[in-house]
């Protein structure tokens, strides 16, 4: 086998066989095949596309190019999200899901560009340490139900090579290569079904609603194929996800809704997730059961005490469950104001994610450091009236950011919210569930 | 300016503009653009295509990434060949053309695969220098008419790098890249007209007329649009050119029909060739006039003459022209018999230039050593008639190499060449003749 053959094979729109997709990602991982070898058939991949044999036979390939976890419990149920603006929901879905029974492994991620990392947000919880590794991870995930660490390069490290690759050769976005990603991940945590948000909007990877139905089919066959059992739901990210963006503020809403207190849109999302979790864990027959679960962890207190005990499990000071004041927040606020009267009619999402990048709430690069403190409170959201003058948005920042600030609010009200003189409807949440 | 963007943009099958693709080739030659970058925009520029405006623009990046050599002469006229089995046209229509005032400048190649290289052909005869740097190239232009130079560094060093990466992500056989890297060079020579000889068949790179007019098409468009005069011929390349492949036999035969003595196929593609230059260079008014004064030069020794007198200046031996003993000639000879009556019908002449690489008379990789003594004559040719046990082929071999004589005469008959039967026509040489 060579590799200029299985390029000029996918060049010409030709079907790749399991074993030369394994023999590439082997010999990609291995430092046998160089870099510019492999962009050039991922952009083969990318214009020419994969089948679902294809698409299963990388997932496959990138798997097993590390550790691969299993377990025999049924009830070990994954989520997984596309991303997107105060996309907080595994800190609220998990919480409730794991009260209720379903084992829930979380391997998670950093933030990067216009969203933030659950990881990254966990972390400013002091002591909370998301480094643990493999046999950590397994022992807590049977012990107590609930574990979340940041990405390991044992899982699946042929993901991470192709994933770097993609991601400075315009080639992120091709449904088979995302899917691969994700699944081989995902698969490789050992979980025995998966749940998936995938995020439609202008703050989210896919735009429109077709693409990301593509997606969630594509991800539900490859799970399929490997005898897991998957839903996804597709949602709204055409505004952030709840009120609060940026690292400690986001733990505080999480934490708001674990306690019955969110916001109505966080919290119907999360308890929809974690509902298709702990029905696919078969804990519950029926989904509107698994409801009736989620929301009763919720009501006696049960979710916020399993994510105290998270907390605890993993070296973090659980005593901020009770006082938001241990988490790092920025000392000065900045009220922004409606200019006029009317209602708001849309965000531009990825844009308000990178105001808050800018404030140093997320990275542009892989080495920004993240100040924990700063984010929005985003008073305002499409649908609702206003008068002018009244708050929109407040921004969290530091004392030495008057110019960003500036900026920001700048930025914000030419670039970001639109209003109208006409009433707005309130957005759906979900659009959809898929499955197959 | 980001590569990112420049690579998306291509992969939706967007138009790059002179801006973008300059700055890629710029920053690819300043090692700032990672291969990997490279190969994937590549891939995007194979599958989505470039126009007549992107592959003149990538064409006159390409040419000045390197030193551009500019001369007011109209009367300097290039050619090339894309290449096939036994092609030593240029030894013939360069004298020949010299010889009538068409000012030649000849930077040409080494071999690799299964066809051979001018350069290394020249190199047969003793003391000829081909490494003579641009200054010493230009001289010689200009006062003797007649130069032939190898590939050098200073000459459009994009091309290189690109075709480096081409040849090993199976991005080669596409009709804007190609045109680019032959016109990059091409125009950097400083050439005012170009005859391109674009081979078709199963010897060549091009496999179809229609591809190999395409081809024909773009290199001719790029020209004019660098207000250079153009005219491609499609020939064949079913077979070899002439009888003789292997270095020292194709100078050989070279020479002899520079004397006039030359096969008739090889005649008559050389002559062509060379009227078409004279034309080119204005030098006489119609192609007739000057295939007619082509014709003159073979008759009165003046093209031969010209020949020796390139050897001269450039320091090689030219008592050659007047003594083949001079050059290096394998000593052994094995003959190969036709095994029944009839007609060559058929050879696969891209197998036939490997057999003759695997006697040593060529590279397979760019390290390895040529001998310039070994090699084949082809008595028979499509359309001739035979009888069981008449010599088709003579090998020239050296006395140690009684195993891949062996191998190569049962490839020969095995796979190489078929026969028919029934008489079968002789093929034509020039197919058609394109202009724009």
């Amino acid at each position: 086998m060579n590799v200029y053959d299985i390029i000029d094979k996918k060049k010409l729109g030709k079907r790749l066989a399991a074993e030369e997709i394994t023999w590439v990602i082997d010999s990609l991982v291995k430092g046998i095949m160089p870099d510019y070898q492999m962009t050039a058939l991922l952009m083969a991949m990318f214009l020419k596309g994969m089948n679902k044999q294809e698409t299963a036979d990388l997932t496959n390939a990138m798997l097993n190019s590390g550790k691969v976890l299993t377990f025999k419990d049924p009830k070990i149920i994954d989520k997984h999200s596309t991303g997107g603006v105060g996309d907080k929901t595994s800190f609220i879905l998990a919480p409730i899901a794991a009260a209720v029974g379903v084992k829930v492994p979380m391997i998670a991620g950093r933030g990067l560009g216009h969203t933030g990392g659950t990881v990254d947000k966990v972390e400013a919880i002091k002591g909370f340490k998301t480094n643990l590794n493999l046999t950590q991870f397994s022992n807590l995930l049977k012990s107590k139900g609930l574990v979340l660490i940041g990405q390991t390069k044992d899982i699946a490290p042929a993901d991470k090579i192709i994933y770097g690759l993609r991601d400075v050769t315009a080639t992120i976005d091709s449904i088979p290569l995302i899917t691969a990603s994700i699944m081989s991940k995902k698969l490789a945590e050992g979980a025995n079904g998966i749940v998936m948000d995938i995020k439609v909007g202008n703050g989210a990877f896919m735009k429109s609603k077709s693409d990301a139905r593509k997606l969630a089919k594509s991800i539900l066959e490859t799970a399929n194929r490997f005898n897991k059992k998957g839903v996804a739901l597709l949602t709204n990210m055409d505004q952030p996800n709840g009120h609060l963006i940026g690292n400690s503020l986001e733990l505080i809403e999480s934490m708001e809704t674990l306690k019955g207190h969110g916001p109505e849109d966080l919290t119907y999302l999360s308890l929809h997730l974690a509902a298709n979790m702990i029905h696919l864990a078969g804990i519950e027959k029926s989904f509107s059961a698994s409801m009736k679960k989620a929301k009763q962890v919720v009501k006696n207190g049960k979710a916020i005490k399993k994510f105290e005990s998270l907390i605890k499990n993993q070296g973090g000071n659980h005593k901020v469950v009770n006082n938001y004041d241990l988490l790092p927040i920025a000392g000065k606020r900045t009220i922004i104001r409606a200019p006029k009267d009317g209602w708001v009619k849309s965000f531009d999402t990825t844009h308000l994610g990178f105001l808050c990048t800018d404030l140093g709430g997320g990275r542009r690069v892989k080495t920004d450091k993240i100040d924990f403190g700063v984010g929005f409170d985003l008073h305002k959201k499409i649908g609702d009236k206003i008068k002018s003058g009244d708050p929109i948005m407040t921004i969290y920042h530091n004392a030495n950011q008057t110019k960003v600030v500036k900026n920001i609010t700048k930025d914000f009200l030419n670039d970001v919210v639109t209003f109208s003189t006409r009433k707005v409807k309130t957005p759906e949440v979900i659009y959809e569930k898929v499955t197959l």
